[in-house]
């Protein structure tokens, strides 16, 4: 994975020294990140915006597997993940914290990959690295990551505003990246089998990015200011499209009408999963990962994003008592229930 | 540990479930958290003031042992720790978030023991828990907190803002959070050796309140204020004076002398510091955990200080080759070192 088989220890830095030796590449680039790294707290000049908070956590042998994550990608991930967050609320990311556990398997060049994934990510979502913590762990690794972001505050969707008719949207395509951990999870069973055996990973690109390295869609928010469309609630596909769904209604206590056939899959995602024999309705409904937004919109709004290559229209709101109901392919109406990733059950 | 002897699985909520459980009984107190736990991101409206954020990462085996740190008491520990560090920019405290990765070893009772803790704490410091992440982990328990404060622009003091001549003040008194730990570390060693023991901590509740239940001086802003003296620069003593002492030296270019038998020692901590042989100035400079203020002012407010029971003054600042001194009780001069705590050196 590296360039030189260069290993230092951890402890051959102390935790002071590894900080510094970790952050000395950080460049600021907003004007109001007063204060980043290297006092006790970080200091944001607010610019009259609401302020958004949020926090997501990765634990190894849980949220990644590093037998087929590079320690880059990972840190790419662990940003654009939160990044999605801000984007889910409308709002602009500003500045992250990074807070890292890790045991002394790791050494000092595998937590350098760690972060310039992590500064890669900053880069491309033009947010801040202003502080964190870095600390050891008995075992294996674990990522906090903090991020702040901005936003009017008449700009900022929450998840309880869906009203009945509605029309439900989508970012993008789903299920891309629960394939491709298919895909990982089979290579590394084929190699557990027989070390000799090189993984087969051809053809699947776009999928396995989708899984490795996943992009938070900061595209969107410009996208629908310029089509003056304000979403009524909008939430951020992490655990499946259904489960996501389910929060919309659940927190705007509605109902919905899903159409099977309306949601968007990516040729390869069917593909592989028929190659896999599941169902690719299911990779969408139930998969999670593919942190598009989903989002709705008055019916009045329909015309302005219709045709628009970013956004399907994948259902509308209905009453309460209706219920979350999805039309399948055949035409039948069935309850929508989440079988998304949870989790407490997925060990 | 607990009332009763229900044990409910995590699994058995679901991470939704749990969420929910757990964070039904926050109650947020103040009125510019516009939106708490529930969406993508907390919705906080600023108040004009500079935002302060900061981060800490708890890892059970190394922060913490459960073999003696009650759940309630970790939590609590857990938020303090981060509003210490908003108290040493000057700062007042606002809203916390909170990961958790807990693994299958925990019941919901235990981590509603956890989040007992916290909102105890988040009463007592008038912080509002507007967010967080809960998650499963092979093993072992990890806690996360992100905290943002406020200060007017003019109010925030850095570490880097020590001149020569400044004085070097200490709040509270120092290293008893250490002999609090010497006690609960041999107590669980009797124990190990034989568990019919019942442990014996009479006669050490301060020290033992210091190491489980320390306390974010949250109180020396106003009175600082009060006193109208504005700290050069401030540090929390986290990791022990020493250590504290040379990263404000290092980051504001300037030496020190401190005087040890100006160092405030409780009594009780002299005290079990020589029954375990231990230099009990030791436990002060290397100990950590004490979580009081050190800070240097200008001469000019020697006078407003001098006798003030919160505050004692153990050193001042020197020109930057002279670096940082250690003047011992003997009256010889020595380089002062940081054997603090560190978190790469202690497993």
């Amino acid at each position: 994975m590296f360039e030189n088989n260069t290993r230092t220890e951890l402890s051959q830095m102390g935790e002071f020294g590894l900080i510094k030796h970790l952050t000395k590449t950080i460049k600021l680039q907003h004007s109001n990140s007063i204060k980043g790294v290297g006092d006790d707290a970080a200091v944001i000049e607010p610019g009259g915006q609401h302020i958004l908070l949020s926090t997501d956590m990765l634990i190894e042998g849980v949220h990644f597997d590093l037998t087929y994550v590079p320690l880059k990608h990972l840190g790419y991930k662990a940003v654009a993940v939160n990044v999605s967050d801000i984007c889910a609320m409308n709002g602009v990311p500003k500045q992250i914290t990074l807070s890292l556990a890790a045991s002394n398997r790791f050494s000092v060049e595998a937590l350098e990959e760690l972060y310039s994934g992590v500064l890669a990510a900053c880069k491309k979502y033009k947010v801040d690295l202003v502080g964190g913590d870095t600390t050891s762990s008995l075992s294996g690794l674990c990522i906090s990551i903090s991020i702040i972001g901005e936003a009017e505050k008449n700009e900022i969707v929450y998840r309880n505003g869906a009203q009945e008719k509605d029309l439900l949207v989508v970012t993008g395509d789903l299920g891309g990246s629960y394939m491709g951990l298919q895909i990982l999870e089979r290579e590394k069973a084929v190699f557990k089998e027989n070390p000799n055996i090189q993984p087969d990973l051809e053809g699947n690109d776009y999928i396995l990015e989708r899984q490795l390295k996943p992009e938070a869609r900061t595209d969107i928010r410009p996208i629908l200011k310029e089509l003056d469309i304000k979403p009524t609630s909008m939430i951020d596909i992490s655990d499946g499209l259904a489960s996501e769904i389910l929060h919309l209604c659940d927190q705007s206590s509605v109902g919905c009408t899903l159409y099977e056939e309306k949601i968007p899959l990516d040729s390869m995602t069917v593909s592989r999963a028929q190659d896999f024999n599941i169902d690719p309705t299911l990779c969408a409904l139930s998969g999670g990962e593919d942190y598009e937004l989903l989002f709705t919109i008055n019916q009045k709004d329909f015309e302005k994003i219709k045709n628009h290559p970013d956004f399907t229209i994948i259902g509308h709101i209905t009453d309460k008592a209706a219920g979350a109901q999805l039309v399948t392919r055949s035409g039948s109406s069935i309850p929508l229930t989440a079988q998304g990733w949870d989790a407490f059950l997925k060990k």
